[in-house]
């Protein structure tokens, strides 16, 4: 089956084209840019361009955030990943993020964003209980979303046992202050850190997988942080430590 | 305090959106009438609009008698700042956050919930060119704007110079692989934290007040993170260095 994906914004576009997505690309007529110019200069035989007005862009996205270009993808969203494909050996550190339960489809996109920037291999959402991968998903990926592994699995906690075997160290944060702070965490080796939803956290029988839990230290803990910004911040505190680590 | 209050059905609706009021209202996508259309043409700023499926209006309201139209009202009340108040004297160190140029209101909201989470004394934008302090920056910062100070200044540049002068470090952050990487910055002491714009950074004169830049550190360098992400990575990482400095 053929599946088509909204994605609109320059450069979640632009991602999507030096991605080699194929697809229909709508451009709003008229006033040209730099930016938009470079865009159309990465189009192949696989984009079909169109030129188009304003609520042509809208009626395609429900939105004025278009930034005057839309792209309809007419290949999956993401590339294909498997389990196997994630945990392929590479020189390095491997990374996953395993995301439980995050149904807001711009937090998932930004959640992919710090992803894609810190290095890591893929993300691992469960099929029931977390937001598709959508035009919002991938608007706020910033592009991530179509060049990013996302692998989608029936049983997240049969995933994690999966990975456990495999030799990855399984991370869950906590919002409970009684948890280990990441700071003192010595994170390095293979990783798998997941994340829970902002109201839940992570569901018992997945938290039951992990090998352990830390917490982000707090100022203020009548406050919380938003999902993307916890897991932007695990993220770069992983990277950290593995750095700073001798090499072995 | 901040306070949201459910209002349903066209008739109510367009009241509350007629007289002013600051909140989010939900519109079932697909079919429009002219009614629904009406009431659009009202909404201004103060407004965030989003256009939703029937079961969202249905979890909102418990009822189907919405006609297609929910209008969550929020109240306001942002506490006063001065600067005076911001620098006031207080046990330990000293936190500003600076942003220049955060025009979008969902990154300004994680922004300020950020901030209070990692125990900011307050933020400081300028008047012009950043996003007004409306429904969706409340939404979005998960209270954190009812009660952090949010000081508007009309020359940010000036004020930046004042804190210097008061003892604060200011310190920028660049994307810039050339600057200086944060985990090696030693940031202790009174700080001003200065974000700027994704697209642009922060502008000339005020960068020129920074007395250091910093940067996040990335594996890959054709992403950048959303600001709201990367001010909540400075922030954790501020408070890091902080408590890791030995008591003097």
């Amino acid at each position: 089956m053929t599946e088509a994906t909204i994605i609109y914004g320059l450069h979640a576009v632009r991602r999507a084209i030096e991605s080699g997505q194929a697809g229909h690309l709508y451009v709003r007529s008229g006033k040209r840019s730099r930016r938009i110019d470079e865009v159309l200069a990465l189009c192949a035989a696989d984009q079909v361009l169109e030129w188009v007005d304003e609520s042509c862009l809208y009626a395609l996205t429900g939105t004025d955030r278009h930034q005057g270009m839309v792209f309809e993808s007419v290949e999956r969203q993401a590339p294909k990943a498997s389990l196997d494909a994630l945990m392929m050996a590479k020189e390095g550190r491997r990374l996953l993020l395993a995301l439980d339960g995050v149904t807001d489809p711009g937090n998932l996109g930004a959640c992919l964003r710090s992803a894609a920037t810190f290095g890591v291999d893929g993300v691992i959402v469960p099929k029931h209980g977390s937001a598709p991968v959508n035009a919002i998903v991938h608007k706020r990926s910033a592009g991530a979303a179509a060049s990013l592994p996302v692998l989608t699995v029936t049983n997240l906690a049969r995933t994690l046992r999966q990975l456990k075997e495999a030799g990855y160290w399984v991370v869950g944060t906590a919002m409970d202050a009684s948890a280990r702070s990441i700071v003192e965490a010595g994170l390095t080796g293979d990783l798998v850190l997941v994340m829970g939803s902002e109201g839940e956290g992570i569901r018992r029988n997945v938290s039951n997988q992990c090998d352990e839990f830390v917490m982000i230290p707090m100022n203020d803990a009548s406050y919380t942080l938003n999902v993307s910004v916890a897991a932007g911040i695990c993220l770069y505190e992983i990277n950290r430590q593995h750095q700073q680590e001798p090499q072995r």
